[in-house]
């Protein structure tokens, strides 16, 4: 017995025109450990939008019910000229029901039951996933279980990288993201220092009222000397950067690199030799990363992506994490949205050109 | 009994006036493992000239006999506020003979021997070095010995660090320098696949001619297209950047991501999982580093230098090092120089705005 239902695609022709479409599809029926889910909810991650917006011309694009057609920048199309003419489903991650499962264990434990998941086309009405990789989610609904994979992994296996490094303190940098918020809390459980880099007054109040102790405003004139105080303070010379354009690692390094200084008994031309490390892990701007020659030879800059973080973990240490963000789904790991949206209404021109804008705070969430 | 003798010194103010100067100095007996070197040759690397001639307005400075006063530009000058006003010695190494030493077994055994140096004011008619450091030369002249530590030791470091990151491939960029010219030759005696990239024609056939397999002319149109060819015929997937700054490690990161991502067999908005690495180890250029958002998260810039990298090894190795520097040292080590200067000759303008150009292959050497 096959389904039938609605999935987004993404399609990107070698001309830089972009689809972004409906699609009705058929879900062939689950085999072995695989699940079909009824799709109930799913958030618009960034990691999500680099497939449907980036780089596009939203202003100008066509929009039809279920269906928009954009232009995308020449350089970015050809960036992504492995995908020309190959129709790519989205959604990351998202919530549902069980409605049917392949023959094996772990997958018939899980019929009728609500759960998380990480199909990769969660923007549908159904999706097959893989029982081993979604959390049973008991009397959570679908939309607070929807975001219990990217940011909850994500912000856990920064705390884990930090401290397979020999780190106990870190920054984040546009620390009021809904993982900014999570990895607050779970520095404030672990014991872990952490400077919150924000760039509004409200955000700093957000995260103090969350229990924050060092959050730094990058739009105030002193930034960077209170940067380096927080710096001083936590003792943090590993830091996240979910911007990657631009300067904001930059900014972390020299202010790092400040403290690391002033702690120097003798001068030194190239620097000090405290190591200084800094992880992009996004590109909400896609605009080149800029290094200035202003903290001698000791640091790194490095990308990190969750996928290769959870294949480097021992099979204990992921079910760690997992039973962790499944104890505190609706505490430590709480998501929240700005707006839900329905498969056509997440491709209208007022929804789109909003959630492309990836601002802090303001999540969508596609209720299919 | 104390030696007296001529030094240079480099004088940094706050207002960015910078002073090259010959100082008359006087150097203590040597006690314990010292030994007093009768300074004969000493070569002028770019890491010497980070204290000579970086920031500097060279074309408007006030030459002086023994005396050079100038400019630098002022955000350079405030990256170096830890020496404001505080003279720096200025010489990594070189070589001559040891007149006098302390009482330590290891000093004693160097009296009255010629030995390469390493004692951070080398531009100088007498200084004070570490026993330990100094490598006996036996019949070779100091000129041969001159620049047996901070190349030999670099390259050496190039190799040891790519065996020990599991790489059997380099990429090195300013290649026909002595260091690279080295390189090339370690490279062949280890059986280590390198990929050479040069600016010039004759650059190309001089590696050549030296037994190099791959070089890559930058400044050739299809500069990419051959780099990757390159990276695809050794798996080169880690690299060696002596500019810093612009685009030479983008650049290759882009080329390594280009041969990765065609062996890839389904797309990844993410790029390829082939970890791809690059070490900033100079700053032949002083602009920032731009990395453009082109290869995915599977990266690592970072900084790379002697010391540190010498301080992560153990005795043994280092033993092994050294004495491979000192078997080869006309041979694999062997170094060139297109002019001789005495200490007075080294503050002319001529010398200075030609040697400040680090150009590959006019590499100065200081007879002092």
């Amino acid at each position: 017995m096959t389904t039938t239902g609605r999935q987004l695609v993404s399609t990107l022709s070698a001309d830089g025109t972009m689809v972004l479409e409906l699609e009705e599809t058929t879900f062939p029926e689950p085999t072995g450990n695989q699940v079909l889910v009824k799709m109930e909810a799913a958030p618009i991650n960034p990691s999500d939008l680099f497939l449907m917006t980036t780089g596009a011309n939203l202003e100008n694009a066509d929009y039809q019910t279920g269906k928009v057609t954009m232009q995308v920048a020449p350089q970015v199309a050809k960036g992504q000229s492995a995908r020309h003419g190959k129709p790519q489903p989205v959604g990351n991650e998202g919530a549902g029901e069980v409605i049917a499962a392949g023959d094996g264990e772990q997958a018939q434990a899980l019929l009728g039951q609500r759960v998380a998941c990480v199909p990769g086309n969660a923007f549908s009405e159904y999706a097959i996933a893989d029982a081993m990789m979604c959390l049973p989610l008991g009397d959570h609904s679908s939309e607070e279980g929807a975001s219990s994979f990217v940011n909850p992994m994500t912000a856990l296996g920064f705390v884990e990288t930090a401290k397979r490094e020999g780190h106990d303190a870190i920054i984040h940098a546009a620390a009021a993201s809904n993982l900014g918020q999570m990895l607050n809390r779970i520095c404030q459980e672990d014991g872990i220092g952490l400077v919150n880099i924000v760039r509004k007054q409200e955000q700093v109040d957000l995260l103090k009222s969350q229990g924050a102790t060092h959050v730094v405003n990058s739009s105030g004139d002193d930034y960077e000397a209170k940067l380096a105080d927080a710096i001083r303070a936590t003792g943090a010379y590993l830091g996240f950067d979910p911007i990657g354009g631009g300067q904001t690692s930059d900014t972390c390094l020299r202010a790092m690199e400040r403290v690391a200084a002033s702690q120097m008994t003798e001068y030194s031309r190239y620097g000090s030799n405290q190591q200084k490390k800094m992880y992009i892990y996004g590109r909400l701007e896609l605009a080149p990363t800029i290094l200035t020659p202003s903290y001698g030879f000791a640091w790194t800059v490095s990308g990190w992506l969750l996928m290769p973080f959870l294949g480097s973990c021992d099979m204990q240490t992921l079910m760690g994490l997992r039973k962790r963000v499944h104890d505190g789904l609706t505490t430590t790991f709480a998501s929240s949205y700005k707006t839900r949206v329905n498969l056509e209404e997440m491709l209208t021109k007022d929804a789109m050109m909003d959630y492309a804008q990836m601002s802090t705070g303001e999540k969508y969430l596609v209720t299919p």
